[in-house]
Parts: C-alpha cells; sequence; structure tokens
C-alpha cells in the first residue's frame, strides 16, 4: 500500500470487567464494525463472536500490540484495541500514545483516526458490589514495580494515608510480585486504624468473582491474587448490615478531618 | 402496608456522563424494569421513555431523597435512584448507605433489595476524549467544600501534587463556590511546573461538550464552570500532536520518579 488510507481508524476500546452486561454500546458497535481486534489474549476471547481478524497477543507486550494496532489502522484497516475495564486506567490507551510519541514514529501513525471508548473499571465494579466505598476522595495506585521503582510506590501509598484517600490498588499481586503487597498492608497499618474496613473484589463481574470485607488488621496478602481488585478504606469508612447478614462497605460524602 | 414486600428492591443507577451509547445494557434493564425513578431532575430527564412513575428533586437534597427512595422499595416499589456518571463516585450510592446507616433509621429499609450498578464516570469521559491522562496512579478530589472543611481540601491537593498523583477535580466550581478553583490551581503552582498539562472536559458526551487543553501557568479558573471535569497531570504527563492539529495528552505507564 502506498501511503494512509483514510478509511481506517484505531479505537482503544474498554470491554469493562467482564459481562456483556457492562460493554457500553458504542464498545459494542466498534468491536462490531473493526476489521482487526488487537489485544491480550483473554480480551480478544471475550469480544462477541463476528468475521474480525484476531490478533492476540501475551501480557506485557503492550508497546509491540501497539505499533502493531497502529501499523495495521495507518494501512486502512479499522483496527479495536481491546482492554479489559477502562483502556484509560493502568490499560491500553497509554501504551497506543506512548507508542505515537516515539521520535522515530513512522509519520503514517499521526494520520492514523485515533479515539478511546470508556469503559467501567475494575475499582468500579468491586465497589458497585461492596456498596459505596470510592464515595468520597481517593487514589488508584498500581502496585507494580515492573515500570516504577518500589520506593516511589511505598511513597505515594504513605502520602495517600496521610492525605486519607480511599486507596484502590490495581495489580496488587502476582507470582512474580508476590511480596509487595504484604509490604503495603504494613506501611498502612503504621498510619491507618486496625479497623479501617478492606475490599477485596475477585474478579468481579465473572462467574466465579468473590468479594472479601475485611479490616486492615485482619488482612492477609494471600487472600489476594492476579485477578483480585484491593481497597482500603479511609478514617471515616463504615460498614452497614446487610440484609443477608453481610456488611456493606460506604464512605460517607462528609468529612469532618 | 403492613411492612416489607420481598418483590421490592432498590437499586443505584449510574446512567453515565449523558449519552445513551455509555449506558450500560444492565443500567438500561434496571431503569426499564423500575416502577419508579427518584433522582435530581435533570438526571430523571434523561432517563428513556416508560411508563415509571418519575420523582425528581432539586440538588443537594440527597439524603431526603436517599430516605423517600428507601421507603418505596420498603412498600414493595421497585426504585431506581437514578445519577449521573457512575453512582459510587462523588454521587448517590454513598447517600443511601448514609441513610441506611442512621441509627433510626427503620428497620424495614434494612430488608430492602438493594444493588449498585456501575457507571462511566466524569473523569473517564474526560480523559477519553483527551487521550490517556489517567494512564497512571491518580487520584479524584471533589473541590466542594460544602461537606468538607476547605482546609482538607488543600491539605489533600498539596500530599497528591508531592505524591506525584495526576489529579482529577469534581465539581470545581459553582456559583456560590467562585474562587476555590483558583486557589487550587495557585496551590498546584507552588509545587508543579507551569507547564504541566491541564484537561478541561466541559459537559463531554453531550451535544454541546467542549474540552480544552492548556497548562497550569495558562489556565484560569473562569474556563471552568460547574459541569467541567479538571484533570491536573502528573510530572511526567505528556503532550502529542493530534492529526487534526490539537494535542492528545497522556501519561505514561513508566515513571522513573
Amino acid at each position: 500500500m502506498s501511503g494512509p488510507k483514510s478509511n481506517g481508524w484505531l479505537k482503544v476500546v474498554g470491554l469493562g470487567p467482564g459481562p456483556e452486561d457492562w460493554l457500553t454500546p458504542e464498545a459494542r458497535r466498534d468491536l462490531a464494525e473493526a476489521t482487526d481486534l488487537v489485544g491480550y489474549f483473554p480480551y480478544v476471547e471475550r469480544v462477541p463472536p463476528g468475521d474480525q481478524v484476531r490478533h492476540a497477543s501475551d501480557n506485557r507486550v503492550e508497546l509491540d500490540r501497539a505499533r502493531f494496532a497502529l501499523d495495521l489502522a495507518a494501512q486502512g484497516r479499522r483496527v479495536a484495541v481491546v482492554s479489559g475495564g477502562d483502556p484509560g486506567i493502568f490499560a491500553m490507551a497509554a501504551a497506543i500514545f506512548e507508542a505515537l510519541d516515539d521520535p522515530d514514529a513512522p509519520k503514517a501513525w499521526r494520520a492514523v483516526h485515533l479515539s478511546v471508548d470508556p469503559g467501567v473499571s475494575a475499582m468500579q465494579a468491586a465497589a458497585a458490589r461492596a456498596g459505596a466505598p470510592l464515595g468520597h476522595d481517593f487514589c488508584a495506585i498500581s502496585l507494580s514495580d515492573n515500570l516504577k521503582p518500589w520506593e516511589v510506590v511505598l511513597r505515594r501509598l504513605r502520602l495517600a494515608a496521610e492525605a486519607d484517600f480511599v486507596i484502590a490498588l490495581y495489580n496488587p499481586i502476582s507470582k512474580a510480585r508476590p511480596w509487595q503487597l504484604g509490604a503495603a498492608f504494613d506501611a498502612l497499618r503504621d498510619i491507618r486504624a486496625p479497623e479501617t474496613p478492606i475490599v477485596l473484589g475477585r474478579a468481579i463481574g465473572r462467574p466465579d468473582e468473590e468479594l472479601t470485607v475485611t479490616t486492615l488488621g485482619e488482612v492477609r496478602a494471600e487472600q489476594a491474587d492476579m485477578r483480585t481488585l484491593v481497597i482500603i478504606g479511609a478514617s471515616h469508612t463504615r460498614l452497614v448490615a446487610r440484609a443477608d447478614g453481610g456488611r456493606w462497605v460506604y464512605t460517607p460524602r462528609h468529612y469532618r478531618g
């Protein structure tokens, strides 16, 4: 082909946390109109059946995947880069712009019609099942130290606790990162009370979803896995009895400090 | 009626930022199955036409609205409490649990079948239009000092800037709170560089949406109104040229500190 075709596009599409019930109509339409699906294989598998060419790749090759997708779109293909949750939150959208921002990036990439479809992110799904833990000021931190030094993670956790934010932790633990979540809980125990509510939302929205409500004093890192989203309450986050005997977790809108 | 009916329910439903294109299938179904819609009037008006009884109320009466909705559900009605964006993020879900948590709350409220439908929040819509500014660790702060002291807001802003979070500001400005956003920008200018990218996403998803990309050095509070979501970049947030001459804003996943 002799240059970019104007009918090609690249859309970074958020699939939400899993069920089609949380897939927006915009995302569904863009997936259906795509000629090519590009993404981490479990996300590509999750896209409803269709005629699209499926380019599934492994984890941790986000930048290669972004370049491949930009190339396809520059050739005139309609490319949906699929991401779990919201592609703008710890997901593929940033990788696409990193590829585009490379000084050596082909000029044709800049001409690609590019857009991002937001979606429901994992913290929102976990929060909805738990009650309303994100009802007041909060922060979201990726606990992975693959892309930033662990000292930065620890410093952010401490400042977030000092600021009395509710804290949502993405990527809390994996086989390659077994000790970081325990270290994070320990750091927070220096600042927050043992009664602080903790939500562990595992695979929320999937058939095997599990919700655990516990406290900072009692939680153990082994209760989480790589499919878990962790929410740590602020000082005024509260528990309320559920009709079924469990407990809701919510953070009041009011704050007296 | 002589007590709670088991067929009643209360669902706190997120409408997303505006267009039906961002309304999840779950939310659409729950709205259609409700007998009663309860909410701030612009949100109730936004619900697709149907037979539901519409109970629209004014702003700033969230707790009264929550009690009214719990009463209706305890009487056996199917009640959708509607909220813009995600009801769990600076919206109605926390107010429902506050009402339920009142020691004087009627016992019948505890028996109500209660759930929360997550939705796309304003920061995600603004981020998607701007690129990927929330691609790294971030926080969300409501700038309103109606529900917390201004000193708490300022302290959180300073700690968030020290932690080098991307910062999303909800409720940045209103007629009753005209100076707070300017004061927030001033506080951040003490810590962050003037080149720090700023996104102003006004009514994103609505027909009159407007996206402004500027910098901390240049932004003025008067550029925002009560329908604006403000995003302030971290130290490594970057700008990339768009095909149309504008600029994308994104925050790389990598961070060197």
